[in-house]
Parts: structure tokens; C-alpha cells; sequence
């Protein structure tokens, strides 16, 4: 029984699959609680809402160590308590495969939800939180690198902007979403939701800090523009603000929204064009290979 | 975003695992889907609430065939719908074996929830809902038979008495769990949290119909005592209610609570004897085969 003093609850609910959403000899326990956390945590952020409570279901093989499933339980309780949120309950199955399934509460303290569908014609766009980083993370581990560092831990766990989703709310954001699946694909989803176009800067976006170091060690297979607009898992918010509205801390402008050209509602422009294929990842209809 | 009128949310969440919880050649997806929702929900009946919400997180194998997925939300929005709730979101992702994760949030519209902490030596002892069914039922097809066809059928899909948990939080019921794991075992969670001892009557437990016919058709194997008194997955409501209180329509008086002798606190009897042995199964401690 848990407080919903709004007289409204924000609810969400994510699935973590070995092999599919992590490898244990890429991640360890702590950060793999952690990252189970933190992607619901971050879906109530960008309604508006403050996270108050997690429930955890964990599928797991019987002949896994005690102290692996210790270091996840205490890894997505530091998360947890990070976001201001607690882990209140949840269930344990064995099973073949290390399933994890999270259900993220959260409070919006009498504020309107921010959805995907609110943003208008001259806009801001803005992003708070960092980009590129968890993708830069998993084509260094795939080349078999463990360095620059900072990336490897972006990728093994991201650490979204918890506050500035409310902020946000409470700055008149119009829409808001988390960038779980790249931000192209991210804000395609606003621009289809609001029936509106959106246009980006690449120039403008705030970028990871070594980005270019990590290009640099992986040489001609590197993609720093990719990472940026089409890395997920970060788990930055990308939100849209009415036009003259100052900018809460933390967050950066990137673009404008305009009216939707005839027949194409949702797309998403960069520097004026329109990018050339998908935009992200999709779990079913990804031909193959390993990816968050 | 969902409504809580009581500032207050019930929430719950249950794993079921292919292979542990069900065999697709055994139950199909309808009733998968439905006895999903309904270990679910039957959760938060059992705190005296009304369900009102589910989230769904589906990991399935990508060749698996969305007839089957349809089926399986089908039965899901179907007896969420006879629970007065409502299948609200979710998640859905690859996976070698289907695992299906599923939150229930339930109001209590101003009551006190009703834990398993509360019952008092003098309270009455009383369930609504069927016992042994979903045990009949897997020792029918286990032994490959097909009827008692309400046996199997409850085994395929439990019908919990849902509206039976808050009509017994409103007639003052002490304590309710639902019946999970067997009587014995889940009565033993509430005398432990309560700190009582239960004591039970065989001749007064409202058996399924069709025990004694399926009995006879298994011959040896059968023990319709054990599945009344150890057979999971009914979801029958359990409950304390004070001294001559008037039972709610279809709850049946089947004990009494008296105080724990010393250093015996938890216990559950039958007929005035302590049954041999754990009352239940518990997933990490069975040896092995196959169950609920």
C-alpha cells in the first residue's frame, strides 16, 4: 500500500533480458539493478512525475550466487534512493534466464502530466542530460576496449536527469519524453504524437564529454554523429518548451518545432534535412547481433 | 496515469515462466493470459481492495505466433475486465522463453487494507472461493487425462472471488491472504505474521465439485485430502473475521484462531493436529518435476 497523494499515479513497467538487454561479463550486478532502475525511473521523470516507489520481479537460474543477486538488489536500491524512490516490493520465479521486470510509481504533486503530444509550432527543444555516451560505451566494449572509462560507465549505467523532468513540468514544458531508443527515434515519436515537424541543430547538442577520445581509439568503425542522434540509454529527457520561456538549469536548446509540411507529421529534421533510414533500434525487427 | 481517489495505491507483481508456471500443450494462451491477471489481482483483493489497473511486460521469442500473443492479451483484458479493471500499459521484448510479468494496482476507496497481520485468537476462520480444483486439475493431465473437465478447466484458469475481498474488509475481516500456495502453507503466513495460532476443521472446507469423481478416475495416485489442504493456485480468499460477526455472502467458517502455545507461533492445525511436513511448495526449495 503506497502514497499517492496526487489522488493520481504515474505507472510504468519495463523488462530486462540477458543477452538481450545485458551481458554479465560486460556489466556487473550492481549496475545492472542500477540500469533496471533507472530506465522506469526515468519514464516517470518524463511525465512530469517525482518516482516514488519501484516493484522488482527477478526470473533467475537457481545455480546463480546469492552475492550476484545481492550486489542488483543493492545497486537498484542506490538508484532507487537517487531518484528519491524507494523498492517496495515485488516477486521472485526461477527460470533459465535472468529476467528482471521493473514497475516504476511516481507522484505528479497536483501538476498535468507532460505527455508526447503537446508540442506547437515555434516551440523550443531541449534536452537535459548527456547523449552519446552509453552507445560511444558499447562500441568501445564490442572492439574488446575498456577505455575512455567514463564511457564504459555510461554504458554499463546511465544516470538520467531524475529532477529535471519535474522542473521541467514545472517550467510549462509542452512535451517530454526520455531518450531511450536515440534521440531521433525519441523525437519522432513527439513530432507523430503532436502532428508537428521538429528540426535539431547537431551543433547544438551537448555532447558526452570524450566522444571525440573514444572515436579516436576506435579509428574508421567509430560514429560519433550516430551515437549522438541515434544512441539509446542514456536516457537523457528531451522535452519542448512555448518560445521565449527560460530554460531550467540543466537543460540545453537544440532546435525549434514547426508546422508539419503536408503529409509528413512526425518527422524530425536535422540541420534542415530529413536523416536517411530508422533512427533507432527496435527489438523485432533488429536483423541480428548484440544491442541494449 | 491512473486514478488513485484514495491517495493511496494497492500494487502487486507476479512472474509466471514458461515451464514453471505453465506448458503452452497443457493451457492455452486465453487462459495464460487470464490466469496471469488473476494471480494478480486476486493479490489485491486480498487487502480488502478493488483492482483497477494492470501493466503487462510480455518477453517472448520472436517466432512465437501473434495469434497466440492476441489470445493471451485477450484472456488477460478479459479477466481483468471481470475484476472491474482495466489492462493499462506495458512492455514487451525478445526472449528464448516467454515470461510474462504482470503489476496490479488496486483502491481501497477509504478502508483499511487488510494484511496478513491482524487476526486475534477468538477470530473465525473462513474462505470464499474454491479449494483443490487447480490441484485435481494438474494431477488429472499430469496422469494425460482429460476430465473432470471442470477440474482441468480450473487448473487451466483459476476464478477468484474478487469482489469477495473488499466485501469481507467491509464486514471487518482481521487478516486475508489469498490462497497461493496451498491453505495450509498461506494460513501459516498469516498465523506467523499475526503471531496465532489457526486451527482448521477438514470435514468443514468447501471442496470443488467433481474431487471425489477425479479421485476415482486416478485411482492410487490421488490424494483429494492433499490438494484441499496443500493444492495452489485456486486464489481462493482467506480470512479472519472477529467473533460472531455474520460471514459476507459466499464465505464459508472453516476454523477458529486461538493464541500461540509458547514458542509455537505460525502454526496451523487440522482437526486439532499438526499436519507432517511443509503445508506448500516453494520454487527454490522443490527438488524438481514440474508445477504451478
Amino acid at each position: 500500500v503506497l502514497a499517492a497523494p496526487d489522488a493520481r499515479v504515474v505507472a510504468t513497467m519495463d523488462l530486462l533480458v540477458e543477452g538481450r538487454h545485458f551481458r554479465r561479463d560486460w556489466t556487473g550486478p550492481y549496475d545492472i539493478g542500477a540500469t533496471a532502475a533507472a530506465r522506469n525511473l526515468a519514464d516517470v521523470a518524463a511525465m512530469g512525475a517525482a518516482p516514488t516507489a519501484l516493484l522488482l520481479g527477478l526470473a533467475l537460474p537457481g545455480d546463480l550466487a546469492a552475492d550476484w543477486v545481492r550486489e542488483l538488489a543493492r545497486g537498484m536500491a542506490a538508484e532507487a534512493a537517487r531518484a528519491g524512490a524507494s523498492v517496495a516490493g515485488g516477486d521472485l520465479s526461477s527460470a533459465d534466464t535472468i529476467t528482471i521486470a521493473v514497475t516504476a510509481l511516481g507522484d505528479l504533486a497536483g501538476a498535468d502530466p507532460v505527455t508526447r503530444a503537446g508540442a506547437r509550432p515555434g516551440d523550443q527543444v531541449a534536452v537535459a542530460g548527456r547523449l552519446g555516451a552509453s552507445a560511444a560505451g558499447l562500441a568501445l566494449l564490442t572492439a574488446g576496449r575498456s577505455g575512455p572509462a567514463g564511457l564504459v560507465a555510461a554504458y554499463q549505467r546511465p544516470e538520467p536527469p531524475y529532477a529535471a523532468g519535474p522542473q521541467a513540468a514545472a517550467a510549462g514544458a509542452t512535451a517530454m519524453i526520455d531518450v531511450s531508443d536515440g534521440l531521433l527515434q525519441d523525437l519522432g515519436h513527439v513530432a507523430a504524437a503532436s502532428g508537428v515537424l521538429i528540426g535539431i541543430s547537431a551543433g547544438r547538442l551537448p555532447a558526452a564529454p570524450d566522444l571525440a577520445a573514444a572515436a579516436a581509439v576506435l579509428g574508421g568503425a567509430a560514429d560519433p554523429r550516430a551515437w549522438l542522434l541515434t544512441g539509446g540509454e542514456d536516457h537523457a529527457l528531451v522535452a519542448t518548451f512555448p518560445a521565449g520561456q527560460d530554460l531550467p538549469p540543466g537543460w540545453t536548446a537544440i532546435g525549434t518545432v514547426s508546422a508539419a509540411p503536408d503529409g509528413r507529421p512526425g518527422a524530425v529534421t536535422v540541420d534542415g534535412e530529413l536523416p536517411p533510414g530508422p533512427g533507432g533500434w527496435d527489438h523485432f525487427r533488429a536483423a541480428g547481433g548484440y544491442s541494449r
